[in-house]
């Protein structure tokens, strides 16, 4: 991943930050600002304070290490103290995350103001209830405003920043740079209303969802899964108007919007309230949406949407959960309707596989790893096709791969339909000398080429050990068979500048 | 990926479906059968049918092929009837999709019963109306149902399966059977309600939202940021009812619904119609939320949350959209902050990483795609560095890798903290030569090392072409200097079984 030019924007965290509360949200904020490499002065009222800090950070860091491989900062300092006033001493920024009760956020961030310089960002964390209640009796109340964040805060980047009657707007402009600065989508919302935006949304289906637990329709689970192997899959990448939209695949927003609307005249739903649908507002509507879609047309939007949508279900992939578990499943039959045809007397024709658009890197070109994990696949294929299945791994071994040749004669591109053909060129107990032959249809030379080294690991030490069994049977003959076949051109050469 | 056993659901598919409607759901329905292997028999009223079903069907090919490497079936035929009776002939399932009126569907529904055998299976895919008053005047109702799939239906998994008062419960499980070996998840709905489960939730949030759009809260590119930056991130993963207990935190389920229950009484938004929380209606929630978790705790349903939410993140960051762009920004401003401070007189000591704990395959073990992957973060940093930017690439010219050969002396294990120090064995005009040695912290020895060789290509031909300007240079002068320094071990080695 390239750098986007010369960009300061992280050198706008602050040194340090001062927080109230040591609940899910005042924990989880700890973790992103430790991680983002801020300093952290802490005060929580409950008596395991540094535990649920750390168990917070304990996620968190498990998280990041996932997510990322950039060049995490150095973490900043974690100091849990006894009072308000140790925990706003000399910070940049004060973030208020204690119980939703009205008095006691309005005492806090009065005596807060107080202790802490005029121009220090002073914040609260609440999820509903409006900046001109908390700070009316503050000093400077100018400094003052929401930034209410989601769970886990270390990881989803909303964060809703609103001023009161007295916030100064510069206010919210420095606030939306430091919350940008460890990570942070800020949403400046452009009028106080309780509960803001977000949750106003996460209420509604809150109370539908209740009904229909109450009323027996569906239970728990199959609430959930309704929302996560449906609609949820595009929450996470377009939201309930725009997917609107693209469900009536009508350019005119407008007359998208007209049509949806006939739906509100029947509601399905207990929570029947809904504004009428005036010309005036369908302009709104409108306008709004052809605007959110930059000069996108609904067909882009389909393909854009399908793309995330994509990447979504593979990453559920990765974790065999939900959806994923759902594509993961289905993948299997398709291998399974494709194995059993492989001729073993040459060099073994795995299934034809083409290949995917998105696996061009910022040049149109595959990138290394991809080409490694196309043999991957098809060392994966062989091994399956060997009959080393999970019943073997868990109770036997394994192969690992443990040195690779790779080579590149000619260009892919996505879309090509490419073949990998595979020798074995030589097995014996423990070892696994392979090579991978990948052709793109219709051409007689080959495009890549792969050679590479697997050991035998003894699932029980962990250490090379012999091949047993069916598995073991199954190689050597197959290395019997292969080894009355000519050797590959490029089969131990050196790498070197030619 | 390995097969779990012998499974034969992919044999579950129908020979041939037929489809009645060729919108937005029967186009997609079209391309999910048809992709699936499946002959599709389609009568839509429209004189654009072919167009419609076509450009579908182009959309759902393209996002298979970036959605799996599994070895999709030859496609199934699309034939266009002119009349529902061809439509019908011969299948052995009909699916119909036509718009929601419900005389219409009614009507449409008793012809198809009588037009074909007593046993193929009839489903209608209406988002809304019940079985029961659909299938009242067909034959054999009993093989009728509800099959009420999701925008794209070609992606989504979730099928409601819901049956009328005559619907036999062996046509639910003949259904659930087939709608699984396409690819699907399906839900049955036990009670017949008007919009069955998802759609009243989605329901419930449209008309919030249309409400902050009526009273100007927010726009709709506002309302629609507020969701995917935050909950929508989570709703692909677990559903309302879950996460809000994890944002409770609280192990005992029905304590944390009493907690929540709390906010219930003081409402944020204008869909104020609630059931009560009774002591018989949490412990209803309690029983449903701990049957759901499977005997996860909370702390463990919080890592898989968190999990599957940087699986999905890393989906949008390949895409670069929504929350994806926002982690690729701040990925770029944690490189920015450690890249200037390399030294260029040894071996160049890169960024610091730690092995993500999710890059383990199905053994505990680095695929050698992962290696493959370190080693191109490695080569990307070298690019970086010697000042091959976005405006280099685009006006001139990139690297290309063409050669590696990897070497693994010791495993690395996910949380291992990495370093790769990169030397350059030689660089001319058009190639450069490199050798990336990787080290575990606190280790002497490498773990593992990849001799890589890159051509420049030039931008406009996209041959092979001299490296310009700053960037020529700058390689050309690191060759200078790494020339003086010994050559690593392995570097031209062969590969060969010792």
């Amino acid at each position: 991943m390239s750098m986007r030019g010369n960009s300061t924007l992280f050198e706008k965290r602050p040194r340090s930050v001062g927080l109230l509360g040591s609940g899910v949200i005042g924990g989880a904020w700890a973790a992103r600002f430790i991680l983002n490499g801020v300093d952290v002065r802490l005060h929580g009222r409950s008596s395991d304070t540094v535990e649920r800090v750390n168990k917070c950070l304990a996620n968190a860091r498990r998280a990041y290490q996932r997510l990322t491989l950039a060049p995490l900062p150095a973490e900043g300092s974690l100091t849990v103290v006894n009072s308000i006033a140790e925990a706003v001493r000399d910070v940049e920024l004060v973030q208020e995350s204690v119980p939703e009760r009205l008095e006691l956020k309005q005492q806090m961030l009065a005596d807060v103001s107080r202790a802490v310089a005029p121009d220090t960002l002073i914040c609260s964390s609440t999820s509903a209830l409006r900046p001109s209640l908390l700070q009316a009796a503050m000093n400077h109340p100018e400094r003052m405003l929401i930034a209410h964040p989601f769970n886990p805060v270390y990881l989803l980047p909303l964060v809703e920043l609103c001023g009161g009657q007295l916030t100064a707007p510069t206010t919210l402009a420095r606030a939306a740079e430091i919350y940008r600065a460890v990570g942070m989508h800020p949403l400046v919302v452009r009028k106080e209303v309780d509960g803001f935006i977000a949750n106003r949304l996460q209420e509604a289906v809150w109370r539908e969802a209740l009904w229909l637990v109450h009323d027996d329709v569906a239970t728990v689970q199959e609430i959930d899964d309704a929302v996560r192997y449906s609609f949820g899959l595009r929450r996470a990448i377009m939201g309930p108007i725009q997917t609107t939209r693209l469900g009536i695949a009508e350019n005119d927003a407008r007359r998208s919007m007209e049509r949806f609307g006939s739906g509100l005249k029947t509601p399905l739903t207990k929570l029947t309230n809904v504004p009428e649908l005036t010309d005036a507002l369908l302009d709104k509507l409108a306008e709004q949406l052809d605007w959110q879609a930059e000069s996108m047309s609904v067909p882009e939007l389909e393909q854009k949407r399908d793309d995330c949508l994509v990447a979504v279900l593979q990453g559920l992939r990765s974790q065999g959960y939900g959806a994923g578990e759902t594509l993961l499943r289905w993948e299997n039959e398709l291998r399974h309707c494709v194995f059993q045809l492989i001729d073993s007397t040459g060099p073994l024709s795995m299934p034809i596989r083409q290949i995917p658009f998105d696996w061009i890197g910022y040049d149109d070109h595959l990138t290394e790893s991809r080409y490694s994990q196309l043999f991957e696949a098809a060392t994966d294929d062989l091994l399956n096709y060997i009959g080393m299945d999970e019943e073997y791994r868990s109770i036997i071994g394994r192969y690992q791969i443990v040195e690779t040749h790779w080579f590149c004669l000619r260009e892919l591109r996505a879309g090509d339909r490419v073949q990998v053909h595979t020798q074995i060129l030589g097995a014996d107990e423990e070892c696994l000398h392979l090579f991978h032959l990948l052709t793109r249809e219709g051409d007689e030379e080959p495009a890549v080429t792969s050679e590479q080294i697997l050991l035998h690991i003894d699932g029980g030490s962990g250490c090379r050990g012999p091949v047993q069994g069916r598995v073991r049977a199954r190689v050597l003959e197959l290395a019997r068979l292969h080894a009355a076949l000519p050797r590959p051109v490029r089969a131990g050469a050196r790498v070197g500048l030619s």
